[in-house]
């Protein structure tokens, strides 16, 4: 599914004292980009929230030992090779690919992230990027972004970029993101990479929560396979150069952030789901009445996971049943006779029946964003999953080798 | 994937006592079969496992009623409609069609068990099975397993029988089940419908015992898509014909029994994952070396229900990486550093990195029948998943209406 031309001018992409850049180093054909660059020369503070699979690559090794020390510099990532299942000389290389950075930028080694995106099993060519580093610093720009989110893409068919600016604590402050991702993404944020840069002033225990709430409102509440990566990682760095006064987790200013987080990282999340591999539609499963907060969850995903509910959403053929089913198997309090479900606004299920609404749901189910309510009628919680249909497509993308 | 003709001769289809009957009666379209029979006149012990999918069908909830009273003498199942999601009509629809039987059986209403599988929450078409009852039952005869099996086919594409024999309580003993599903299999017997009968002679607990096990180590071992449906249900009965000693679970005759029982199971389930939808390849996933059983089951069904997994082997490609990821997202305990995975006898990792022995293994990837045998060298614990790939045949059958 291609995404019309995002609505961000270049000259609107600049977060003070930050710089990007994005070029081809050789790890993927054709000449395409496959290394970034991030770079603030003020120091920043650090948060990062990683993957949790239990298999987990060199550079989220290496990130989560270096993010201790809360600063950060630079980080600089490759595509086209995840660095994982790649043993002891993984972790060697994620250290040096960092430090190259760190040398050639003049900053201290503990203060450059590395990540890494792409095939899993293979070593990183390390010859290549050693090459390219001075280029790539040499290239750092304060308008670079697109340059590196497209450096940063693997099966992704459009960069993934975002920008949110107002007002916090008496200072205009910006925020930018970059990610990527378009399949095994999953709830708790599976093969998916995101980098957000702001200017506002905050301690690094605040910016840890912001991102922390951030994450769990976007990036985990998508899914597209279902499957979680080994690579997964959000970091954000904040250089405080907006000079904004500095707040804590119970300032109203937190709030007005937080907002601003919030829709910064549901705008990249949401171009993730729409870049899913081979999708056709972009579906947003709605619970509500669910006992607990946790069950509605539970029942969205559970539905938005079905590759039977995703498959007859790619046919345009409601077939409601397969949503009953889904929500039966999940695992969640619910009693089948009290279940109602809409299309869009339709009423296609009452009390766990049809409605007979179905034939007039044809017209609807032919739209790409499509809206499923589900109310369970069991209390007053409610979840939002965004994900896909299933389509040939994706079998096709994903049963031949290709991120490089 | 068409399996070749089963070696079951229909002389050998025989047990004692039971007949079977299937025929159209025009729920489904083009004459095919649609309803089935199975009756003893000998009344049975009966013993069932249910799906534990929360939206039951309405024979679901008839037969757990009914299988209180221990007994039976008939099973009538329709396909092409699954008489879910239908509310109290459905409910009252489901026992009408068992006291059908009943009535032109001459037997007890609660002696009549009742089934059905297909599309979900359309009213079942009470007039045609009312028309068709009289007829399916003068079609009964000995040998009438290989109709009865056509009958409850939805999206199969060949009919589900197995024939086990062996001497029980000094007494020649036979088993012969039917067994239907292809899509919408998983783990706790999604989607599925098995019936087994058996001449031997035995009480209702130590029946109930026996089927539970052999459930467990077939039907609730295997996956095709990870989806549960509102349908499943195992019934099996046993009318004593055979003239055995009767025996309980601490008698040595029980484990050869259970041997017999957990072998045709693993029979049907077999076919049902060789049909499975779309598919292309059989696979066997054995994980050894889990701390515990639930992790070895758990970490399988990980590798089996991924979908990237699935995608690979369709390719022909090991993407390993992929089975390292869906092994560290499955939640167990384990130490990516360790593990082993073998493709056949062919090692392919160890200790967490590549052999370098996935070129040698590509002319093993395109075999139908495929083992991958993981050591987590966490523990001696070990359990076997079988699944199929995931095709884009599976994406174009499931995205239209079917099942009738």
């Amino acid at each position: 599914m291609k995404l019309p031309v995002l609505g961000v001018e270049s000259s609107g992409l600049l977060v003070q004292g930050f710089k990007a850049a994005g070029i081809p180093c050789g790890i993927k054909k054709g000449n395409k980009k496959d290394l970034a660059l991030i770079y603030t020369e003020t120091p920043a503070v650090i948060a990062g929230v990683f993957t949790k699979n239990k298999v987990k690559a060199a550079p989220i090794i290496v990130e989560i030992e270096r993010i201790k020390g809360g600063e950060c510099s630079a980080i600089i990532i490759n595509s086209g090779n995840a660095n994982a299942c790649t043993g002891k000389r993984g972790i060697k290389d994620a250290r040096n690919m960092a430090n190259l950075a760190a040398k050639v930028l003049g900053t201290k080694n503990d203060n450059v992230m590395v990540a890494s995106t792409g095939v899993v099993g293979e070593p990183i060519p390390m010859d290549k990027i050693e090459r390219a580093v001075p280029h790539l610093a040499k290239g750092l720009s304060p308008v670079g972004w697109f340059e590196a989110a497209e450096a940063i893409m693997t099966t992704d068919t459009f960069p993934k970029l975002a920008m949110e600016e107002g007002r916090v604590g008496g200072r205009p402050v910006r925020i930018v993101g970059i990610a990527k991702g378009a399949g095994m993404i999953s709830p708790d944020m599976a093969t998916m990479l995101a980098f957000v840069v702001t200017d506002a002033v905050m301690d690094r225990r605040t910016l840890q929560v912001l991102l922390r709430r951030a994450v769990n409102r976007s990036f985990n509440r998508i899914t597209v396979d279902g499957d979680e990566s080994t690579n997964d990682m959000v970091l954000m760095l904040a250089n405080g150069l907006a000079g904004n006064k500095s707040f804590k987790t119970q300032d109203s200013i937190f709030k007005t952030f937080q907002g601003m987080l919030d829709r910064l990282c549901l705008k990249l999340a949401h171009m993730i789901v729409k870049d899913g591999e081979g999708a056709t539609k972009f579906l947003e499963i709605r619970v509500k009445g669910g006992r607990t907060e946790s069950d509605a969850i539970k029942a969205a995903r559970s539905v938005a996971n079905s590759l039977l509910v995703k498959t007859a959403f790619f046919g345009e053929d409601l077939n409601w049943g397969r949503i009953m089913v889904a929500l039966g198997s999940s695992g969640v309090d619910l009693d089948a006779n009290k279940v109602n479900i809409n299309l869009g606004k339709l009423p296609i299920v009452r009390g766990g029946v049809a409605t007979g609404g179905e034939k007039v749901a044809k017209r609807y189910m032919k739209e790409r964003d499509i809206e499923v309510t589900i109310d369970l009628k069991m209390g007053d919680k409610s979840a939002v999953i965004w994900t896909t249909d299933l389509s040939c497509d994706y079998v096709k993308i994903n049963a031949n080798k290709y991120s490089r």
